[in-house]
């Protein structure tokens, strides 16, 4: 069977309207004889205004009934595409992830979805059938609804892909796919045809949210081909996949920017195994997510000084923690607000030697000074003040052609 | 176990403040030790909502997927009283019919409750938990979601109740009980106290829209006392039992309205079996609820003269129906709009005679007059002038002493 998944965001499901115009992207899918399977997320705004609810009932509202409460949407929205396919005469109907079933392990609010039972949907398939499924969701080995924490519906679509052996997963979602570096920030980013999964990876973990990072993983580990496109207009998206499947003479594929980031850097860190741990243990705890982290070694061989970024908001409570934290002994704490991390991705920069060079002399050029690097085998992440932001993504991206 | 069923209506969970309200009526029944099973409705305007996003992809909806819709609403509710009482410190857990499971037969939008696993429940209420189930809705035997058509959650409470042997269904609404007539239409209405399932069937069918009668007819049969009252005043209700549970000295024990009726008759129709059938027949066929009907013999033998009466909105269907119906022939057919029904109910009127005089004297005494008459054994209706209603109502409440 030729298999597809189309994935159907919050906003491809938003009001009736958009629910009709869906309607017709899985009927031409139908036209090219793929077997189809549709996943949903619930309609946008309705998941939010179902936690809304629980929240005026209570701040620690029972995870278990937040799960059985948000997994309605998705519930509606479901129902609501297969009635729209019906009235078009296509064979389609909902599958809830119990009547799958899609079960799931681990806590409430936080499951994951490891096994599905492919029976029932393959049958289903067969008859010409176009089931469509809850994303977000599953039921544990208690038969009570779960909702899957990261990557959402999203998610959901990349284990059916798998389990299916689809031979792609659509994401459709407002954005036409992913851009060269986000469109609101430089009107010169360009739609990227092809990008690998780890060059995506990169992308979506520093601030590209066309896709959460779990399940870009998920694809990545499974090889499961995914375009991400608009369900709005119809144009090619953007094909994640792997590298091999990329012919491509550019160096850099994207470029990405954080903004409101803060820095914190220790002077003199005691320069003893542990130190770092004793450190971030406490803000892991308190929920503060640690960007950079780099570490120089110190001229005496005793003493350290440790950098890290954080953001602006988790200023306040980080340096409370670290002033209380009995654990670490250090000379001098220095907090810089106003901040922004420019990362360049790209697999070719692993045969490309120079790359480094040319990001730091572009910078240069524009007068721009670098406060902290940090490189990976595909990314290279510069810190600089958050003013120069758009100057130094508008330079990089010149400079490696991206609008070409 | 001394089970209680609690059913909770739209309004009873209309909105947060209502269903933390309704947490406490819950607990309080938990302080009498009682095992309780709620059963709860969607929220208020929440089912309509549904359907009329179904209606605007539409028209003819699919019904399966109609069912999987609205079936949410009902989810939404039970997870958010589930979460209150969790919030409040006591075990409790929402469980679609699905999870019960609550199998139903019949099509879907129209289907009936016909089996409840009780297993689950029962080891959840010996835990010491309070299980909220979704009313109006069960799966069917290809584990498709459902909903039942007549009777809504009310009648799945009264199931509850069978199944589990409960002492009582208590029926929350938003009014305080059955009443001795209309409230809105007479002030002097009384809250009946106790009323058997007979009279409440004729009550509820006559327009006393607390109940529906098939939920009524249902507890009837299997013994179920019912209590109807208020979510938001604490106060006794009506208790609706069998009839020999009730002591009572009153001969009549409502009054009930109808209003925007039109009363048919056909002059002259030959009198031979089966004309009553070709007259009716075409009617229900096309919806058209057809209310009292009188039957005189005609003074030569062959012919009769046949009175019916219908919804004044039907009036111009009616007529069309019955010039074009090519199986019946009559001399002169007859249309009267604005005439009302006003009916008389009470079991005591089977022992005690003279009721129906007492009736007939207290309409002529105003004036009042009557143009049909239908009699059975617990009710007499008369059918009047509408513009006589009040004037009627106020009378007989007057008359059987009602109001005291």
């Amino acid at each position: 069977m030729k298999i597809v998944v189309l994935k159907f965001g919050g906003t491809s499901v938003g009001t009736i309207k958009k629910i009709k115009k869906i309607t017709e992207i899985i009927k031409n899918y139908r036209k090219k004889k793929y077997k189809v399977i549709v996943v949903s997320s619930a309609m946008k705004g309705v998941t939010n205004e179902l936690i809304k609810k629980s929240r005026n009932i209570s701040e620690n509202f029972s995870d278990a009934e937040h799960d059985v409460l948000v997994s309605s949407g998705e519930q509606v929205a479901c129902s609501l595409i297969a009635g729209s396919l019906i009235h078009k005469g296509l064979k389609s109907r909902s599958w809830m992830s119990w009547q799958v079933p899609m079960i799931t392990k681990g806590s409430h609010k936080n499951s994951r979805i490891y096994q599905i039972n492919k029976n029932k949907i393959i049958k289903y398939l067969k008859e010409g059938g176009i089931p469509i499924i809850t994303g977000f969701q599953g039921i544990n080995n208690e038969e009570r609804i779960t909702t899957i924490g990261r990557g959402g519906s999203d998610a959901s679509a990349i284990i059916l892909a798998k389990f299916f052996k689809a031979q792609r997963c659509i994401i459709y979602t407002d954005v036409e796919g992913v851009y060269t570096t986000d469109p609101n920030k430089l009107k010169k980013a360009k739609k990227i045809k092809v990008i690998s999964y780890e060059e995506m990876l990169e992308m979506a973990s520093l601030g590209a949210k066309v896709m959460q990072p779990v399940s870009i993983q998920d694809a990545r580990l499974n090889r499961i081909d995914i375009e991400v496109k608009s369900s709005f207009i119809n144009k090619p998206g953007t094909l994640i996949t792997k590298r091999s499947n990329i012919i491509n003479n550019k160096i850099i594929t994207g470029i990405s920017s954080t903004h409101n980031d803060s820095k914190v850097t220790l002077i003199g860190v005691k320069d003893k195994p542990g130190v770092a741990a004793s450190i971030f243990k406490p803000l892991s705890i308190n929920s503060i997510n640690v960007d950079m982290v780099v570490q120089n070694i110190s001229s005496n061989g005793k003493e350290t000084d440790l950098t890290f970024t954080i953001k602006s908001e988790d200023l306040n409570k980080t340096k409370k923690i670290i002033v209380n934290n009995k654990n670490i002994n250090f000379r001098k704490l220095i907090f810089e607000k106003g901040v922004s991390k420019i990362s360049i991705i790209g697999v070719g920069m692993i045969t490309t030697p120079g790359v480094t060079f040319r990001m730091f002399k572009t910078l240069a050029n524009k007068k721009i000074n670098i406060k902290v690097i940090s490189t990976s085998e595909i990314k290279i992440s510069v810190l600089i003040d958050k003013k120069n932001t758009k100057k130094a993504l508008t330079a990089l991206h010149n400079e490696f052609k991206l609008d070409k």
